[in-house]
């Protein structure tokens, strides 16, 4: 049983009626954008609430934890084919505490039991990705809530430990920036140097020294050396660079 | 509600008869052991069965999750103040089919019905640490199991999908080679180089010419360089370092 994303109250209550996921587990998506010096982060904001939450949802019986996040980031925001990472599991016991589903339920109201499984305890396990978000088109706006880009440095009112959970897959994308993780979402196969330092600057929110920087980025021996840009004036001309061979699923 | 470590049918019995665990979540702990160049892992050995599965255990409702791997791992092998860190949760809907513990509690004539919540579905979340084994003392030895350091290389028969997940805690020690979890159980506050080289070496599994080594770690900027260990031939002397002030947590 698969649901398509929610467009009215009759497939909420759909969902909020089944009993085809497993209790207490959920998935949450921070998906990164990157274009032209600015990180922003996609979140759901919903209509007449000041609360913001990121694209997540249940885990059905009979589904692998990483094809519910696959699928529960496709039917909230219609991204697919993107390279999606688990980073970590949430699980303070007091995490959902602050409840933003029943805040949610009544504003619109619909009603469920104060024990619905929906209230109950649930450990959330965080899947991130990096992706030019110039490349991105339209995104689903339901009754409940519409999908939107917003700056990381600037986070609107967040429901449950959803900013620490973005706060968490920040780090781990900047942690994971000498793999292939980031650049290979925001780079074309083959780049130039200065090319990788204007990624690195952003997604570290730092600047570096020309020198330097190419110094460190060799040392990895990550990257490969290719032939040089041709653009009519040889002399000047920058080298390419690659990745060196690793599989995406090597970090 | 806290378990000792069952010494007994009746002990296990009352832990499988409770509520009062989170269903469908459990914690593993990857303890790996580091001593004069051998890489071991900690697992426990089920009493007349040919089956080894990590120390592992379940979520009181009331409890954060990583208290529960802190709780888990002391019950289990009694290892504490060790640093832990979670690092994959896994969830394949088929992981727990083989399910070792029907076969356990039926091995121990211990019945509970078949559709008894520690046969259903679980996602577990993997928690890791590397510590030095010459350091460790006994461990506990229960009727049901006995816990022991067995070679990384020549792993027994595993319950469930706990090789895999032994794997997948090996390739995060080694990514996060570069931090501090993986140096500060193993290392004195102060070292040489070629004690960090020897570490590298093992964990990683391979080996490094000295030169190689010393360029690529310093360029990384993660060392501070101090005094010349005095050894009466301070000609010779080699530099000491410290890992530059990072916090524990930052990996």
């Amino acid at each position: 049983m698969k649901f398509d994303d929610s467009k009215n109250k009759q497939n909420l209550q759909e969902l909020l009626d089944t009993r085809d996921f497993v209790p207490h587990i959920s998935v949450d998506c921070v998906i990164f954008g990157f274009h032209k010096g600015i990180m922003k982060v996609l979140l759901l904001k919903y209509h007449d609430l000041d609360l913001c939450s990121l694209p997540g949802g249940f885990v059905f019986n009979d589904e692998d934890l990483h094809d519910a996040a696959v699928r529960v980031l496709y039917e909230r925001t219609h991204l697919s084919n993107i390279f999606l990472k688990q980073f970590q599991a949430f699980g303070d016991r007091n995490r959902t505490e602050n409840n933003a589903h029943r805040v949610l339920l009544a504003s619109k109201h619909i009603e469920v039991p104060k024990d619905h499984w929906t209230f109950q305890r649930f450990i959330t396990v965080g899947y991130c990705s990096l992706i030019d978000f110039s490349l991105v088109g339209s995104f689903p706006n339901t009754i409940i809530e519409e999908c939107k880009w917003f700056e990381v440095n600037d986070l609107p009112k967040m429901a449950f430990d959803h900013e620490e959970i973005i706060k968490q897959g920040l780090e781990f994308i900047r942690r994971n920036i000498d793999t292939q993780i980031v650049a290979s979402s925001l780079l074309p196969e083959k780049f130039t140097m200065k090319e990788l330092q204007t990624v690195y600057e952003i997604v570290l929110g730092e600047k570096f020294r020309r020198n330097n920087f190419q110094r460190k980025i060799l040392a990895l021996n990550s990257l490969e050396r290719l032939e040089k840009l041709f653009d009519g004036s040889a002399n000047k001309a920058p080298y390419l660079y690659k990745f060196a061979d690793k599989k995406l699923n090597d970090i």
